[in-house]
């Protein structure tokens, strides 16, 4: 009887996983040296958290469950919702900036397309407790230290930064009434989508008296913040609401300095303003982000911001927040289309044979000692003529191969070949016993 | 509102995750020094994929959902059955013997209890493809190298194996009906926990015509193969049933076999015969083992065998196959008993700080060019005077902090402090950046 992988699943077989491990290795190192500790969680949550924490959209996609107390459980959809959790509940004994990030496993069930699963990781990252930008910057330089490390470089990526709080001062400023603000976003969200003439036409019909189309698009299309800067200004200085305007004057220092300290980090040359990038209306509250593929072909790689009104939602006190996820979907496809996948298998090191099979106890015991000695070694199972077992020990990609049972006169002889250059020595069982790594020749 | 953690799932915070890692590591790189390549798959499987292959408990303790098409999924409760499925899928072309490991979450809906949760991970290691005891006893070699990695030793724990092919085997000859078989099976599983009595009135009112009880709690008890081999040669030379005695005389080779090569592989002193260990009746169909604390306080670390029928009801072809699973939650009871957990923590290297505001931007690019030659280096987000700062780089455990803004007169002057020691010593900006490792004189 033959059962498929479920839809949306994958059958990670070795040489699909390895570039996979590749990524977590590079995410968790580029973690850790950014100071940041890890933490996993439930993948199993009770269903609450997701009604009250996640987005419509994610909710309608969850995996529920019941468990046998007739509990309303979920998969986890995100990660977000566990670290407020997690965090909420130690919030008092754990010291601050809390600099966190995770590995886990998400479920969606969305439509699978390209860059979309519905079981995949996301590598998460976050600050809690810090309100300055400068925690806002160096979650966005764990990101681009990521790629780099992967090979990807500036003319392979950017990072889109836009700033909630500074579009919705700026439209307030403008006139436009805060209830009003949300159909205004999503308007924007929908701008690259729309022709300009159709766009234009709706924006001025809803909002145009208040910020005519084309001051808008002007705005939405610049990367260069000096100008914005002068535009945001103008908006300030010209506007009827003197709240808005103080702090839209404060959104557009905040932003400017989120851009000078990544100037400092020295990622300039990878980050872009770009006021289209909206991102999830209810959640975030500063600034925000997506990393895109320079010709913007592929889905967002990363997607991130401030956030903090979150925790204050889950537990006693409101702390500030930012953070990002980074699936590996949609990365890999990028890896993979810049011919950086990594490569597929790992070698064997040593590979141990014998020249006779009454010396297969001597090759047990070798291969035994070798791996013990921290190398990686291999032997085949089944008796063989020498010449097959080399061809395995080179299948298998093997640096040496250690030759055993070579002298009936003497069991204690072992040969020695370089698997590259075919280059064979001698050496005694006793001392490779007593130093693989030596007498192989090998360091790792 | 407060959501609390669902029961039998884990909250792991840094401090609790940290030693769980290093159980991860280690199976890892355990793993690949002998060989064995990583896989991993859907954590989502068909709910049918357990009812054909999972005995009746695991399939009661299922965590079941429907999705949105109306199909029955289930939550892996172990990773066999995927491993048999994707191995059945690929089968002719993947080259054989397969040596392929796994790190899989897995969840199982039963009671919460000292070393079992309902969300947990488990390393699983097989071999597919090879009938050769020489592949039972490298998978027992595996998890004791990876014990033994992690600190412990034959003082610690013990391998106890057993043949459910001599045992059958056994019972046959000594005259028991193969209908009888199971019923037998289970009166052993029960011989540890019954009174001697007791075990012995049940067993002869059943059994005791065949085997009387005294022999079979002789054999159970034996941990002497010699012993064993004689005593179950002479029920083989009683027989009057020929297949069974001579099926009998093959298992009792491939046991000794078996413990051969175990000791051609250095690993005598932790492996024991034991032939109460049965395990689970319909999966297994040679070797089995598992892996107990010496006290024998705890549940099995780990256990597995041989399971030759298992991947024929999945697939076209029937191969032989042996492997284990082994979950972290009883492994981390012993290594917690005796002392092995590991660091809680890493160190984060190097600390970045400033002797005046100033200097921020400074900070800002040291730390990056430091992150960014390999170095864990982390600052404080807040302006603070630099004594709190040093402050903060002990409690974060740097071993060297570098302050930066030290003279008014000269930006590019800066002190490098050994942590431990309280050493100081200048150096220039120019230098520490172009090569930071060797200003700093840390390797990693």
């Amino acid at each position: 009887m033959k059962i498929p992988a479920v839809k949306g699943t994958r059958d990670l077989y070795p040489d699909l996983l390895a570039p996979i491990r590749r990524i977590f290795d590079v995410w968790r190192a580029v973690s850790i040296r950014h100071g940041f500790e890890e933490f996993e969680g439930p993948t199993l949550e009770y269903l609450d958290l997701y009604r009250e924490k996640s987005g419509d959209e994610l909710v309608g996609q969850l995996y529920r469950l019941t468990d046998s107390g007739g509990r309303e459980l979920a998969l986890r959809p995100e990660m977000t919702p566990t670290l407020a959790r997690m965090v909420a509940a130690q919030i008092s004994s754990l010291p601050k900036p809390i600099k966190w990030f995770s590995i886990p496993t998400l479920f969606r069930g969305e439509n699978v397309q390209r860059g979309r699963l519905r079981e995949f990781y996301q590598w998460n990252v976050d600050v809690i407790g810090a309100a300055d930008v400068v925690a806002d910057a160096e979650v966005i330089l764990v990101g681009v230290e990521a790629l780099r490390e992967m090979g990807l470089r500036e003319a392979d990526f950017a990072v889109h930064i836009s700033n909630r709080r500074m579009i919705a001062a700026m439209l307030q400023a403008a006139g436009i009434a805060p209830e009003r603000l949300s159909g205004a976003y999503a308007l924007m969200d929908k701008s690259g989508k729309l022709e300009a003439a159709e766009f234009d036409r709706r924006w001025d019909a809803a909002y145009g008296a208040h910020l005519p189309s084309a001051r808008l698009r002007a705005l939405l299309a610049s990367t260069d913040l000096n100008g914005l800067e002068r535009e945001m200004r103008r908006i300030a200085g010209g506007s009827k609401h003197a709240d808005a305007a103080a702090e839209l004057e404060a959104a557009v220092a905040e932003t400017a300095r989120l851009m000078a300290i990544l100037s400092d980090f020295g990622i300039t040359e990878y980050c872009k303003l770009d006021l289209r990038v909206v991102r999830g209306l209810a959640y975030y509250t500063g600034p925000v982000f997506e990393f895109y593929d320079r010709s913007e072909k592929e889905r967002a790689i990363c997607g991130g911001g401030r956030y903090d009104d979150l925790l204050g939602k889950l537990g006693k006190s409101r702390e500030p927040a930012v953070g990002f996820g980074m699936g590996d979907v949609v990365l890999a496809l990028l890896l993979e289309e810049k011919s950086l996948r990594g490569p597929a298998r790992r070698t064997a090191g040593v590979y141990v044979i014998d020249a006779d099979p009454a010396a297969r106890p001597i090759v047990h015991r070798v291969v035994a000692a070798l791996r013990r000695a921290g190398l990686c070694a291999d032997f085949g199972y089944a008796a063989q003529p020498i010449g097959k077992q080399l061809k395995s020990a080179d299948k298998k990609g093997a640096r040496f191969a250690v030759i055993l049972g070579i002298d009936p006169a003497d069991a204690g002889r072992v040969r020695i070949r370089d698997m590259a250059g075919g280059h064979e020595r001698d050496a005694t069982l006793a001392n490779l016993l007593e130093d693989p790594k030596k007498m192989i020749g090998i360091d790792t």
